[in-house]
């Protein structure tokens, strides 16, 4: 969880900037416990996060859950308990909830596309084009549905496009430049408009040749044609109505922008029950 | 522009990470001209920002645009020019792309809001409810769509909910109470599911009431009992198909979740024409 | 409390630096008991900064206190016990006594300035002339002394002065340009000079009327011609000896630069009892 | 000026927040120009951060002046002008008025104490009694006041009292262990209360001994027994009234707490000339 | 150069802290001009870094060189020639060289390294045991130098080792439960003792195996076994003795922790000219 | 400890990136123990920073050893057992050692210079031939190897160049305008290439004379002349071949640039013997 202080830290600050002014009236000892709902169904994905929010503001609220990142909820079910300050609850409410919904819907989505063709054998991942700041997240997300991750970045793999065969004077200088200058634990993927770049990418023994926007047919010749010397993506606005179709190609991986950069966010609220009497050690608090 | 340096800062290392594998093949002295193109309709949102990205990547890179924030675009139109070092803007096109298709998505559907209600008189506002780290972006964009903003967070605006009500002893008591904590210069808004809290409310003074989750019925009642002594708020998972029978009850400001938490982007698409010589002074550069 | 972390730890690595070469003779084992003394009378503030200051730079540091922010101090009165590790207590004394020094002298003179006017209902604010970097705390300072806040910054109320008038063309369409781009939380607040000049903002419906350096006779006038339409504030160089006066004229608010600009720090002492043996459970400690 | 660049981003970071509401009405393409006029007598100081604090904001506002750092000014006296971008110099002013009026509040006074002594070849040093996150620039106004600095934290010198001699037997001890373990660069200071202590440290060789709140004779005393051989440095509770009489003792440096604990500001005022037309040659900035 | 940015400004805060108290004497107006001489042969590199230094401290400095990174350097050979502020000289003149020292032995050494197996078609490349807060530069020098880089981190590939395998039951299940968890872009080593192992990972269809100590008799073996199967990388206390005797057996790619981990640095020296008159048009600097 | 956080969170983040890829297959309930071996003979430092780095990667990581910072350690002894979640372990291995290996490296050779001419009562101290980022550590390695510490950076002593007199016309007018400008808690330091510098800088009566790259002859010529009247610091080039030599002139001091600038690394190594069943009461965890 190291990682996603951060963020975390971020988020709250966002929200709370120079102070919550509501909760100035709510006296400091007052505890309360809050009952979190889902609204929709879908996969959870966050519940680390919720937590975490929910300690930065005050370490004494407890969290208890029977439900974990990738279970499946519905709407109404309870997926956790919160107990400590209620003024603490209520500072975190909104950005826990923001985590929570976004990711579940990222979790939810991924679920969606990865169960319409998971007999046969394809892999869905994601893509780059992420909400700034969120990439981390967003892609544990795609894995909590079952999902797998592109690269995270320009630095853990090589992707080619024209842009960068042009400037060198076509692929095979280009794949063996590349090879003179990463090392040996980088892959080399090579993306393709046409059958012809296909072939030329199979002959420089690239690691993964992406067929992008390609028609069916051109998927299904390009998948022969490879023939498994290459791992073969499809990439290219890709949709629920459309996954199958080209999951039936034979291709090994399913690159899906729409994961993470148009996401409906799935529903959850948080309902507080407070009460009133407490025991607070602390000094005094800032409020 | 001083506000948004670190969230582009923090995209750019997230993409960027320990350096581009890829271009590490294109010689440092290629210059390059990329077109930005719509690929979809919408208003666009976005084109500092993605001037910063290019900027700040390499600072020879030049944007030439008639196009602005807030302006209609159209599928094909050239938005924007990009001029300079080939793998500096090689680099950046994912970066600034999800800041584009992002923003530009919220502020398409915002105006689409914006419009349907606009001859009511009625303004549409965002919420809390936004993608972390992104929030001030966020509400540029609502802006740029026509809409305006609810408050930033919980430090500059007070919202009272049943939950602060309790803790105090009723309404009454928790706006006197608020009244003494909070500076002259903050507004108050109490959010009510009844008519019965509409009129407790009203009796307090507070500056804004917000009707959340209340029938058309109620909330016609509601606007005629307020009667212009308090601004009135309509909240509660309010859509595109529903937002014009709302507007019509006479309410003062719609409040809309979905325009920043279940965002569609707008897509947008960098072409890019090399071009080999070029002239650098720089000494050196670590690749 | 977890706004103040950052400006505590910045405290604290200004004075620690590459570290206290004066405690490197210290034996790490060695615990040490202190008290901490008001040395002048005062309205004591900073008691949990205090606390994170010693927590931070040894967490086996214990605080105990019976005094809490905005209790009253007197010459020689025990505030607070502090045990623990003598290194550290000795590495955190300047920057905890520079914190509550300086936010005792702001809530002392706030205290000072409420206690002449409470009687005449008007309500002591600060002003955005604070200490840069600290003006969360020293804000948090004036409502400890009973005072409350203006503003925080440029972003949490719109203030319109001359400056702002000329160039869009005068008050009426300034404001209107405002409520036009500013959300419905936000209050609007007009600097004005002249009676004049209150009479044009009255008729524009604005939140708040400040009167900016006006005399007491004008003052009157103002609020008589306001008549409770708007929140009255005056301001402008006021003081102990000049409050009354102003609060006698009327005004709602009486704002107050020197607050936080001028402020006279109370003096604390911090007295060590050292004692030597003791068992320390950590492997080692760098010093 | 590297080193000012972080209390400077913090500050208007302090004060803008998500964005200063106000100047949302002023055309991005007005032209504005402010006089900075010096409204008390005193030491003026924070030129060059008030030049950064504009420069940040926008880039194209320049500063135009014949003062600097160190100099007289008087009521009335015209210390700067500021032009460019209407909206960048009101969203500036009160961030570069706030460095301004407190360090030459603080250079004023250290002049005044330096005045008072200077025919005695006494030095007036600043302590480590600041504000917290402002103590780099506070002893930089003390140096244009004409004093000089005490160490700047724990890091730079050492200074032994009695808790660090009790705790290892005695000062003899003490200053051993410490010549032992801090390096040949580092002067050692010791803090005595009485001439016993003064006779004491004098036989360990310590590079300063500091008299804390000795009697004015007691200080004539130690400065006789001392007789040069150590650097004498007094301190305690000084002020205007008292500096002149502690420096006839004969002592070397005097200190003094005041100089950075309650500083009372020298008052400033930006008044603005607006001016309309412009040309811009930036796509679009985010308002 | 972006990337580079952060490391830059820390090790020049390191070095400046509060200010360089030996300049102060220095007009800040005196230019100087100073020469950057090798006192070592080796290969160049650093001379971007070196560059930046001089300008974050002073943007007036200018850097003139035919030197790259990368180049021989002999000694007494004028590397570069630095003009402009001669404080800003002298404060960067310590940082600069302690980058250009360090990566330039880095570099270095592994030319040695890499010419004394060129002819035998194998690559030397680093590891993971570099210097905290610098392995992005260290890398960078490696590549510099003629090496390659292995992985940057745990993030970008993936090495399983017998804990790995223990924990989830042998290496096939590791493998496969692998290839189930991270993306199709990133390659899979497996670390071997023996040559039983060796067989095993070449049935899991591993990208690299990784021999580890092995005797140069069992490398042979492997080698052999493996048949360009997968790449096969020596590692382990292999040095500039021991090299050409290891890349003789065949294997693809020999990693070097030396190469980072004990760094002999090259000698450079500065040798400043200084010279009085200038004209510097800022207003003020602080110092 | 305080202070080594921000090195030691920048260390894991540079090697734990986006997280971990291999560890994903290990449960995260898996516990696990690791012994951490000498494999040569030093003086070992870093323990403390070993702790802090597994602490940091998880809290549940518990460190036991009868080892500390400064104890002599030999090839096969056992110096530490850790003891926690095997992944976490796993986690934080490279990073641990690469603090403990260079740490070690420093004190052990410091400790070999400082025992060559421990019986001449001349004192070993390093310089700001640091690796960037690492001078905090590097230097408290020095400490712990029995060496001390020259100045820190440009801040904390002042240190007089040929540059620096010519600036300001000749040595005397130079240590006088720096005593009008420092305070008197700072030494000053002056270079002498020539043993008519060393006479200069008597007479100005400087704290420390350094000594630099002269002959035998001429330190034994300069401490003769200086006779205790100020500390002597030789300085230029010196190894362990010629310390001795320099030491027996009679200098007091004696600065070596390779202490932190070409260190080579003492090798550990961590051996994990992992064991399965275990609990752990966290919900969940992002992995």
């Amino acid at each position: 969880m190291f990682l996603y202080d951060e963020i975390v830290d971020r988020a709250l600050r966002e929200d709370l900037g120079t102070g919550d002014l509501s909760t100035l009236i709510i006296p400091e000892d007052y505890l309360g416990e809050a009952k979190l709902y889902a609204k929709e169904a879908g996969i959870v994905c966050g519940i680390p996060l919720v937590e975490k929010v929910f300690k930065k503001v005050n370490s004494n609220i407890e969290i208890y859950s029977n439900v974990k990142d990738g279970d499946v909820v519905f709407p109404g079910m309870l997926v956790m308990v919160v107990k400590g300050t209620l003024a603490g609850i209520l500072q975190s409410e909104r950005t826990a909830l923001n985590f929570l919904q976004h990711l579940s819907g990222i979790s939810t989505y991924t679920r969606q596309l990865v169960d319409l063709v998971q007999d046969l054998g394809v892999k869905v991942v994601d893509t780059r084009k992420t909400m700034p700041g969120m990439r981390l997240l967003q892609k544990y997300a795609v894995r909590i549905g079952g999902g797998q991750n592109h690269r995270f970045g320009l630095y853990d793999a090589v992707m080619l496009k024209d842009n960068h065969l042009a400037a060198v004077g076509g692929l095979k200088e280009a794949v063996q430049q590349v090879k003179n200058k990463v090392g040996h634990t980088v892959k080399i993927e090579v993306e393709c408009e046409t059958l012809e770049q296909v072939k030329e990418a199979l002959e420089c023994g690239v690691d993964i040749i992406m067929l992008d926007n390609m028609s069916l047919e051109d998927m299904r010749a390009a998948v022969k044609l490879i023939n498994h010397q290459s791992i073969v993506e499809a990439s290219g606005g890709i949709t629920a109505e459309s996954i199958r179709a080209i999951a039936q190609t034979g291709v090994d991986i399913i690159s899906v922008g729409r994961l993470t950069h148009s996401v409906k966010s799935i529903d959850f609220s948080l309902v507080i029950d407070d009460q009133k009497p407490s025991i607070q050690k602390h000094i005094a608090t800032i409020k």
